[in-house]
């Protein structure tokens, strides 16, 4: 999508062809950066404190990393099944990035997969390389043919509407193009409505702790022009309950062939104010965001407990400051929200049983969040892939 | 309730005998402050700039608003019914720094009424001042008698758990004893369970905008020694359907007579996920936050909206930081959280349908929140009271 009127993608390979480049989302809005990833630590490193983050963009970045393990696999004058080995332990310290995350998994299976079928140290390389380009470029394609599908949605309900005022949609977090390599789940039929000319009007979540939606999603959202305005996440049920809200649509870390979808902390009380209300709810999520394996997600998806500074202490941009730590941007400072000593937890995500969700928007349309139909639109999926 | 081991309440009459003392709570956790409000004005800032904030607090603010009004009359050597008449312009003021909470108008009205029936000004100011003091003493009271009823309820969960585990409660915002003049409101059964010996443990909402929870809740509590941990508002659902909520109670602002809850910004979802989850959740307060004249809460009780940027702007402390402005704490500072021309949206309060509600506890006892009810409870009471 555009930024400063130029497209941009999340994850990309440099023109050294064996590095990775990202876009630092740690210090957007105030500030954008990008960082270069050399090795397969860099990637890890990149996941786990959130430089990159977003399931499809997490899966992206962990396909390039297994490109730069495949590549330090060779560096150090290994093959064939020492190779596959020596990448297999690497994709297991990518996969402890982050639990809650399937797409990362997803990704580092795949590469493993595909890389254990050539045989030179060189091929594999090779390989995966083109497999990272790959992952990268369907997630894209991917999150481009839900936003044709979601345009549908956003189109009914603008012509119910009466075809003359705004749709408002809400969202939570940030399903963005930064989520994902362009495009993004949720966002992508927003991106649409407004690009074929329906106007919409996006409420976004702040998203606490970590304030994707306020830093994230306005700023996405804000270089392409679509109207948005910030809440807080407590304020969705009294805006639904007034009538300002049309539609929701969220992205999800994680949705069970079942339809219970995993996404971030707060997403299933929208869920229950939507449902409340009679607000269609939706989740957009290409299929690699599928999870084959769990049949109940409130009782087998992981949930993420992550450190309790994020909740604790905040940090934000100040004028007088003097430029922070490393991974803030110039002239953003850390404070505390809460007195020395007061405990704290942080759980990061929370799961919206399937019975509140509308409708999943995935790459090939449509469809009710509940076995029967998700296995419509992907047939050949089976439990355990 | 026990600041550093001294019994406090929130506000009191000066040892001068002529103005008003109050804990200033913008600057808690980090700084425990005072103020001294010698006039009309003075009351009006102190509600509307929430240096006094809670229904009970900022209902006997008002009283005690009124008795400086009263004061300034007398000053202006009004009698008779230029005194009232001046004296119900001066409460008017009062009345409009808060639309949403209803001890506000009741305590003025209160007042007014009261100091109409007296004919000279010495005997007006007199009549204010005790009647000042009777309303707060009447709202300790209250919330004492509420932690009563309220025990009753954590007790016998106590012993339905095995009796060998802490109950672990949610609240969100503060409704405490600072929200109050003592006790509290929904903070009144916890302070009674914990000195009768009942383990608790409180799972306290960060409550944004103004994140009253992680600043007032924890440090009231952590002051009384009840075990608690800050969540962010996100949070409650996840907990409620992984089981590690066993009650709810919060405050409210205002209640109507039918049973529909007013209260901060948030509430709604948490009753949604707390019916969702069989999860018990009752609402405290004293029969002053009762509106008689309300049938329809969602329709009929306006919802106070905000300045943008206490959701744009967030404060916290900074050890590096200089002395903040007048109204933070020392080492206390402002960050932004949204990037520059960032469109914001503040709903300060939210409206729980009654049919979310398990019960009311008020210092009468603990009835449905539905209006025959509240009408057993309270049968003095009739439309247009």
């Amino acid at each position: 999508m555009l930024v400063n009127g130029i497209p941009r993608r999340t994850v990309w390979i440099e023109p050294d062809g064996n590095s990775i480049g990202v876009i630092d989302q740690r210090k957007l809005p105030f500030h954008l950066d990008t960082l270069v990833l050399r090795t397969t630590a860099d990637a890890c490193h990149a996941i786990r404190e959130m430089i990159v983050r977003g399931a499809g963009c997490i899966g992206a970045t962990a396909g390039f990393g297994m490109f730069l393990a495949a590549l330090e696999c060779a560096e150090d004058g290994l093959e064939g099944r020492e190779f596959d080995v020596a990448l297999a332990e690497k994709g297991a310290q990518l996969c402890s990035t982050r639990p809650t995350a399937v797409n990362l998994a997803w990704a580092v299976e795949r590469q493993r997969e595909a890389i254990a079928t050539v045989a030179s140290a060189e091929g594999k390389v090779a390989l995966a390389r083109e497999l990272a380009q790959t992952i990268a470029d369907e997630d894209a394609d991917f999150c481009r043919r839900i936003g044709q599908h979601g345009l549908n949605i956003i189109r009914d309900l603008f012509y119910q509407k009466g075809g003359n005022s705004p749709v408002n949609i809400l969202t939570h977090c940030n399903a963005g193009w930064l989520a994902f390599v362009d495009f993004g789940s949720a966002t992508a039929p927003i991106y649409a409505a407004h690009d074929e000319g329906i106007p919409v009007h996006v409420w976004v979540d702040e998203t606490r702790p970590r304030n994707q939606g306020a830093r994230l999603t306005t700023w996405e959202l804000g270089q392409h022009g679509v109207p948005n305005t910030v809440i807080v996440d407590n304020a969705g049920g009294h805006l639904m309950q007034q009538g300002l809200v049309d539609l929701v649509i969220t992205g999800t870390d994680r949705t069970t062939y079942t339809g219970d979808v995993a996404n971030k902390i707060g997403t299933y009380l929208k869920a229950l104010a939507a449902n409340d209300n009679g607000i269609p709810f939706y989740v957009a999520l290409p299929s690699s965001s599928f999870d084959w394996e769990t049949e109940d997600g409130c009782a087998g998806i992981p949930i993420e407990q992550r450190c309790g500074s994020e909740v604790s202490v905040i940090s934000g941009s100040h004028g007088s400051a003097s430029p922070g730590a490393g991974h803030l941007a110039t002239g953003e400072v850390e404070v505390n929200l809460v007195a020395k000593g007061t405990a704290v937890a942080n759980y990061a995500f929370d799961v919206t049983p399937a019975r509140l969700v509308t409708g999943l928007i995935t790459e090939r349309g449509v469809c009710a969040a509940r076995e029967s139909a998700i296995r419509d639109l992907f047939p050949e999926m089976r439990r355990g892939r």
